[in-house]
């Protein structure tokens, strides 16, 4: 089931941003999350509640990647962060864990999902709780990166 | 319900700092979100997930509270922020949100809790969705502030 929530997340992330924003995005090598911790620039955090699993999503875009999907997705070119952007990656974020969970329902397992959470500033890192299950994998745009976050644990 | 839900959580606030620091902290006026984002260089943040209801809880520390908060817990003077001290927000996250949750559950509300996630980044900001039952309550301890951040919508 593991395996399959990061799946659905991994899927799910590559839908999102080629539906709305027309950007093909490849992902690298997922990391097991140890000392290092992920930088980014606006960083999108959704709780996800099962009956027998909860866990979190991150995904924290660089500055550029931000800028090359809004700008994507609105047709204009966008050059700053600003609060229209950060409710771009809350939406984003939102849609990420909303299509993981239509996936992971049609496999017969339903989670719950909590309100995103976005943060900015300048190079901020993100530590989710340590557990086995802590996961980071990359992804690249054509100008920039993000790096989706996913914990997880049975209870 | 929803007075409730922010109560319980001020209640569990200034009960977990009580009882891991032996800090006293005072609440100051609840602010609906407006523009204006919140700042501070260590947040955790959880979600949580009801029948009924979905939400989300962050809590920004400044980076003077959080010092004051780990050096009366662990009885030895911290000056600068780490991992440890990461760790220790998410801690404090995850105990305030299984604080509010014992308080509601004895209301019998239950509300199942996402694993807690940590942002750390000077003076990064924290951006809730935005939802009429958005709202920031200001604390300060002797020497720091924070800002416990409640989202909360009835689905």
């Amino acid at each position: 089931m593991n395996i399959d929530f990061i799946g659905s997340i991994v899927l799910s992330v590559k839908k999102v941003i080629q539906t709305m924003a027309s950007i093909e995005v490849k992902r690298g090598k997922a990391l097991k999350k140890t000392g290092t911790l992920a930088h980014g620039d606006v960083t999108g955090v959704i709780g996800m509640v099962a009956p027998n699993a909860i866990g979190s999503l991150a995904i924290s875009f660089s500055e550029s990647a931000v800028l090359e999907i809004m700008s994507a997705m609105l047709g204009e070119p966008f050059t700053e962060l600003d609060k229209e952007s950060a409710d771009c990656v809350g939406e984003i974020t939102n849609m990420v864990a909303g299509g993981a969970k239509k996936i992971m329902s049609e496999k017969g397992i339903e989670f719950g999902m909590a309100t995103p959470v976005v943060i900015t500033g300048k190079s901020h890192e993100i530590l989710h709780e340590v557990t086995e299950n802590d996961i980071a994998i990359p992804f690249k745009s054509q100008k920039g990166t993000f790096i989706v976050e996913i914990s997880y644990k049975e209870i």
